[in-house]
């Protein structure tokens, strides 16, 4: 097999724990904190997990280990989507349970949860584990988007487990995954089955956040990935002078990707799909602020910029999702067959503009054709506008260049505007993780296993102090259910991890705030470049803008 | 201004030099070599460059300069798209010009060779200078797209270089620039301007090469920039094990970048314009070549794969060009508003089919309805259908999906295929250059300093033996009339630099065709990387796959 010479030198990479994790297992005792109480609606979710609510909140610190020397059969499970990283906390885990004992093992389970359903495994071992050190992707057991979260489904994992001895879960994955690793945990405890589960914080979008979790992992090289490239790109706008770059992030319900780039690269324009919702925005008015931009520039003689756009945007624009139900209401049942027979495109607008309101219809008509054909001619299964499909970047270029041709027509504009346009994505889930994420990492898996060698059960592995040195960083564990309210869900109320939205008076959001006007109408851009994996520190080893605000 | 922490380590960063240009300034005398002809129609190209013709190939070694001491003003220019490492080739210029004569100056034209003959320039001066040292991008003085051909141009260039007592331009510039550069080397001697004129090898496509280039600057940086993303894809492919990604990379005359992508992360498939040219491959062959793997791979439960696509791969295929041709014939003139007029897709559908003749029809018939659409409505300003707007990476993802579905029907294949797609272009051009580029640009500056100082003009600045530590690289000039020959452009037959292929008996295009069967149906990812700039010499300083086998 070949492989290249960067995957050959970062197996020689040693990732750093937290100082207190350093001194060997033998070194490694609790220290107990408070109990603690989910967020909010702390009855309901009590209520819920009477097995598993209340629990103290644990740090780890240098001590005696009084942990009991049974041996351990761990069972891990990589779900959702890939985050650089994910090997690392594999190998954490499995560095932590043979360095306790050599008996001990390690079971993935194969192709995400439904390897824990179909009972679809592999034993790590030295040799495999070994050519996954410090490197992307989770191809090491394969990651899926089953969600384990019915009766049936726990019934089935609990005989797995018994099956095979398995004393520990490990769930690797985002808010949702964590939120049925708590309830897979209280099912656990509640059958006596004597399997415990423990949490670990994965998504690239930076949404599983609290003031526990300072980040999920995979965060910080994915948006390294794409502000390599987005910083190439503004550095090509500024010598070629004749193109706006229109680039979609990866982010559907929360905009920390684009923000956190836009830290980075100091674009002349960054969208927050979070300030578009709280400002009620419509989609004109958010044209508006870029084509504003286009103009300022093109005044001052600069006909070329950059534009970062999250992918989820038009999701938060409110006259849009309205538009997206009347659409759905429009062409339910019966009603699609009805619109498909209509031989032209003029015939089917005649039948849109029948059926929707005037204020449908309004934004229906600003829409550049492509995407209206596109809401009408794509559609999933049930029916439903494929929203994701929609290319959100191409819509506001589209907007913006009919804005300007208004603009020259009122001559208050006489630039020159042409666009490009990108979107990263897959780009950045499978890199080679930062050393900042393959130290987390390593530390998350590492610190994972202490949580199931003391025995506890559904709680997240924890690791903070992140903008610190990795001497400083403090490793512990914390109930899930502390992170949990009672949110509505598919028509039911349900207990779940609160997933973190862009906070508008939070200090990164500050700072973009302060900043994006001189950013707008001036070349201020910035250029990371490649993710760096040895040289000096301040190059390879801090985290991202976000944090460091968040922490300053 | 806020620079990245990569930013301020790079300019720390001191490009080596060749060996033989290390003794300083003073100890740089000229070997000379053989005299030279053009690698084709001798006598006609002689007869147009009789000042510039037949002059000996040199190169530089230690010994005592003897160049005379005069004062140099050297005018640049940076011509055409952006290459990671020009920044150093003007860096490398300064320096050398400067250790010769503190008096000496360098002007750099702005906006490319619109700056030469508006003369629009800047001043270079060490404070200026060191802001780009090791950096990417053209913007420095900007780049432009102007072609430097004709007698009234020059008659300015010459005035200018007159007004501001310029002794040498260097131009900075690809296959079509160099060949200028010559020409106006030529006018400038037949004129007794006393202004010499010297070129450097630029372009990310690869295609300035030959048997004296080794390669043009940029390409290693922006085709390790590429596989960066490409490894990175391939990586999550092989994780989520649900995607085909169809991945269309910069290049339209040559596939040297999609060669050296496949080469470095070896996907399921590459399809390499040369040969589909040579083979006379139709579509609907090239197509079965990307669904044969994918078929292969399904059978053996892998529905997800790579493909790399270069982005001029539809100008190869003849039976794409004739149709090109013909429905360029069919709206011409009047034609296009009668067409226009056409109120629905079907009637203009049927205009279509009258127009084409059969063989035609038949390829339009086959491609998807989109790219039908795109080629009849969006065509340039003088009704030419715009080639480069077609979205090959879609055009054959869609024409494989065909071909699968009818598979399926006939019970050959029974897989999912689900695509994604990708194009891969502006995020490589402007990278911080790699450790080769940064050193192979500065030194090719320096050296081109070196040239002008000895008088010579009319030569390309050379650095040869690449693939070796920069201590043996070989440094002198070659001139450009050498690598010329007479081609057809336009209806004339001009002189011009002969553009490099990809050669399908060359050693890179030998490897790739021996491995690509057992990649195509196996999964032999590599995966690179970010391009690293500190650490393991076999991790940073390695130039391309494509040079190691061409000198292997």
């Amino acid at each position: 097999m070949i492989i290249s010479p960067l995957q050959s030198a970062r197996y020689q990479y040693s990732p750093k724990l937290p100082g207190m994790l350093r001194n060997g297992i033998s070194e490694i005792c609790v220290k107990n904190g408070a109990p603690t109480q989910s967020v909010a609606d702390q009855e309901k979710i009590a209520a819920l997990f009477p097995n598993t609510y209340g629990k103290n909140e644990i740090t780890f610190q240098k001590g005696e280990n009084t942990a009991p020397a049974k041996k351990q059969v761990v069972g891990m499970i990589l779900s959702g989507g890939q985050a650089p990283g994910g090997h690392n906390v594999v190998c954490g885990l499995y560095d932590a349970l043979k360095a306790t004992n050599p008996e001990n093992e390690l079971l993935g389970f194969l192709g995400g949860p439904s390897g824990l359903l179909e009972d679809s495994y592999r034993v790590m071992d030295d040799e495999y584990i070994d050519k996954f050190r410090n490197t992307g992707g989770f191809d090491i057991i394969g990651s899926g988007r089953t969600k384990l979260e019915t009766e049936e489904q726990f019934a089935i994992a609990a005989e797995v487990c018994k099956k095979h001895g398995v004393t520990a879960i490990v769930i690797i994955g985002g808010d949702d995954s964590n939120t049925n690793a708590a309830v897979l945990a209280e099912y656990m405890a509640a059958h006596n089955t004597g399997v415990q589960v423990i949490g670990c914080p994965k998504t690239i979008d930076g949404d599983l956040k609290n003031e526990d979790i300072e980040c999920s992992f995979g965060f910080d090289t994915a948006t390294k990935t794409y502000s390599e490239l987005i910083g190439n790109i503004q550095r090509d706008a500024n010598s070629a002078k004749k193109y706006w770059h229109f680039i979609k992030v990866m982010g559907r319900s929360a905009s920390h990707v684009a923000l956190e780039c836009a830290l980075e690269t100091q674009p002349n324009i960054c969208l927050i799909g979070e300030e578009v919702a709280a400002k009620k925005m419509s989609l004109s008015a958010v044209a508006d602020v870029i084509a504003d931009s286009v103009a300022a520039r093109a005044a001052k003689g600069m006909n070329f910029g950059v534009a970062i756009i999250p992918e989820g945007i038009v999701e938060f624009v409110p006259e849009f999702s309205m538009l997206i139900a009347e659409i759905n209401e429009l062409l339910a049942g019966e009603k699609t067959a009805q619109f498909n027979a209509l031989p032209t495109w003029e015939e089917k607008y005649a039948f849109i503009q029948n059926g929707l309101t005037a204020e449908a219809m309004a934004v229906f008509a600003i829409l550049p054709q492509g995407i209206q054909q596109q809401l009408f001619l794509e559609r999933d299964p049930h029916g439903n506008v494929q929203v994701s499909l929609i290319e959100s970047e191409k819509l506001f270029s589209a907007m913006v260049s009919d804005k300007l041709a208004a603009r020259k027509a009122a001559g208050t504009y006489n630039g020159k505007f042409s666009a490009q346009h990108h979107f990263f994505g897959y780009e950045g889930r499978c890199a080679f993780p930062s050393n900042f994420d393959a130290d987390y990492c390593y530390s998350l898996g590492y610190n994972a296993f202490m949580l199931i060698q003391y025995g506890f059960t559904g709680y997240l592995s924890k690791v903070s102090n992140l903008s610190k040195p990795a001497e400083e960083w403090v490793a512990g564990g914390m109930p899930i259910t502390k992170m949990m309210n009672m949110e509505r869900r598919n028509g039911k109320d349900k207990p779940v991890i609160r997933k973190a939205l862009v906070e508008l008076d939070g200090k990164p959001f500050t700072y973009f705030a302060e900043h994006r006007q001189e950013w707008a109408e001036n070349t201020c851009f910035t250029f990371p470049g490649a993710i760096q994996y040895y040289g000096p520190a301040e190059v390879c080893d801090l985290t991202t803008r976000t944090l460091a605000l968040e922490k300053a």
